[in-house]
């Protein structure tokens, strides 16, 4: 098998623990197969390295910052292959660059644009380990571009696509995806598989373990992921893959609660043609990701919206409603909401699945502040008080504790 | 002017050290000058890298050790061009690939084959500051090399050379080259200008300065290199030049005192022809520096040879010296001694500089055990024991401190 592997910061944090990923990797190599190693830097060099640009400019330039963070990679990547060395194993270290994954040139945020395997290809073929930077590639025009936040696990999943390899294995503190937050709801289970479409739905659930970018790409590449657990000797890890090769598909995978959440309520607004396309161009234009929309009829032909917008992007929302102040007669805010999600592809061809949740938030008395659907998840905003009581009410609704 | 500056570890030891190199250079800047940078590491990084590596193996693989270690200089350089940029000067960061520093493959130890100044040249003429991370290059096939010890003095000189630079000047925490070292000599006296050979002979003198590689390739690529201080603003450093240049030239430019020397004894060799010659061949051979050598005639046709080689190199002498023991009756070792140089250009045309020498150690009553002379250099071996009883009378003989 070629099995590109992935070790996160926390996985590769100190040097015992580098030396404990020489050990997996070496154990992998002997089983009889091909491996590539994708890096990130030891946890905490990267914040390290933000510190000291920071020390010096509050928004440095992104080219020097690339080959800044950059270097924390190449420190993790050189330890691990002289690791690997010492265990006899021939191993052999790799930058983004000399791996050939070249980007665009949009510094601290590149694309990946395409993988020249040729590198690789060759010393897999002579036998070797490859341990490869994460996180980072070369612009065309030959400068360092790094792939912004959670970049290796892109580099893992890009490499593994372009190298036709059998499965992709990304490995961090958790063993795998779990039905729900475990720290929420302890019954949670973990998921032995999940299509990539749930995952992508179920964002906040696999937050720690992988992010939608390296989901997508995954999809898109076809790539087998694995997400496993470094410490774990016996993890299985939960298997990311296509929805066909799922057999049994579960009606619900999973919950997932969102936090950072603010309901954005517009009253009175004039009812014109187009009216609403202005509001939301004015929006994205403002860089806000704006998620629900409901919209109400109201009385004079004046209509209410209502919208959510990450908690973060809540004091840029303001700035822009405030521009936009004649649309409208009046702009609540609230931030003290949150968005419960129930995801499983098994919606599909299942009824009742909204009516389970709709019943089992009657029940606690939890008011539905607003609702979106899609094939396979369900979205609702309640007060975010009641956070823990609707993820438990849920997960034991659709009997995912058993 | 086109002026090349060099910054060691000590320099940019922290990010206040860092903020204050920015300020030197943005100075520098503004005076009307283009200015390139080179970088060393923060100091201590250099050394914690190699200990990570330590830590998994003995001897790591040169290839890996390149990667880890040039992850400094990065660092550093990135840093110091995003100070610049936030202090309004246009600045870049370039790696040594970047800056078209092409070496061959000795992983370690790289040597600078060629340097493309197209892309500094690019940013020169545009006006920008470049800081260049140094102590590294590219081979051929493409793999970071860096070249050894004292690496990032190099890269300045070769810059300079290749872009044929007004001035490179070395900054480090020292203001220059002395007549003697001041912690032995209070009264040694900063030189304000001296000779490429005199800096060479003079060696331990500018130990802590620049090495001699860097002395070497100034020479030979005629770069006018400047010792300088970065702390101290009113330095004027040492001016290290062609003997041409210098217009007054001193009988004697310094005392240099060298502890790390062994001297190996040789009694009763066996006097045929070429046996000196099959000795220092298998000295040779294992890599042993030897520096001083003597031959005096014995008795029985048999003759005895005093050399001197590193301290730290003297076990390996020994082993050599054993198999061939079939050679000679007997052999001493001999750690106990030092080797003290007096160095001048000006000797060169003055006679009775030696005479000086011997009358004033004569007058100590210190034995001089081996002695060795060149154009511009007298040096003796002493017991260590009058190091700086010897140091301290040459220095007053030759009125340095005048």
């Amino acid at each position: 098998m070629l099995i590109v592997q992935k070790y996160g910061g926390t996985s590769v944090g100190d040097l015992d623990k580098i030396a404990n990923v020489a050990k997996k990797v070496a154990k992998t190599k002997k089983e009889g197969n091909s491996i590539i190693v994708v890096v990130s830097a030891m946890s905490g060099e990267t914040n390290k390295l933000i510190g000291y640009a920071k020390h010096f400019s509050k928004i440095p330039a992104k080219r020097e910052m690339d080959m800044l963070l950059s270097s924390g990679e190449r420190v993790t990547a050189s330890l691990l292959s002289i690791a690997l060395q010492e265990m006899g194993i021939n191993a052999v270290a790799m930058t983004g660059r000399q791996a050939g994954i070249v980007t665009n040139s949009s510094h601290t945020t590149a694309r990946i644009e395409a993988i020249e395997t040729k590198y690789m290809q060759k010393e897999i073929d002579s036998g070797k380990v490859i341990v490869v930077a994460g996180f980072q590639g070369v612009s065309e025009d030959g400068i360092v571009t790094t792939l912004g936040r959670g970049g290796s696990d892109l580099s893992a999943v890009a490499i593994a696509g372009a190298l036709n390899a059998d499965v992709c294995e990304i490995y961090s503190d958790v063993d795998g995806i779990y039905t729900t937050d475990p720290r929420i709801e302890p019954k949670a289970k973990k998921l032995d598989m999940i299509s990539y479409d749930e995952m992508l739905e179920l964002a906040s659930l696999g937050a720690k373990v992988l992010q939608n970018r390296s989901v997508e790409l995954a999809k898109k590449l076809n790539v087998k992921l694995y997400a496993k657990s470094t410490f774990d000797e016996n993890s299985t890890g939960t298997l990311i893959t296509e929805e066909e090769n799922i057999m049994e598909k579960p009606i619900v995978s999973g919950i997932a609660l969102d936090k950072n959440q603010a309901r954005v309520s517009i009253m009175g607004v004039v009812d014109r043609p187009g009216i609403a396309g202005e509001i939301f161009e004015a929006l994205a234009k403002g860089d806000i990701n704006v998620d629900m929309i409901i919209q109400t009829t109201g009385h004079n032909s004046q209509t209410n919206m209502d919208f959510t917008v990450p908690e973060n992007e809540l004091e840029e929302t303001k700035s822009v409603m405030d521009k936009l102040s004649n649309d409208y007669s009046s702009v609540e805010y609230d931030k003290a909401v949150v968005k419960v999600s129930i995801v499983g592809v098994g919606m599909k061809s299942h009824s009742g699945v909204a009516s389970t949740a709709f019943k089992t938030l009657a029940n606690e008395n939890i008011n539905i502040m607003m609702i979106s659907t899609s094939e396979i998840k369900i979205s609702m905003i309640v007060e975010d008080k009641y956070s823990e009581l609707v993820v438990k009410a849920l997960h034991s609704a659709y009997e995912l504790d058993k």
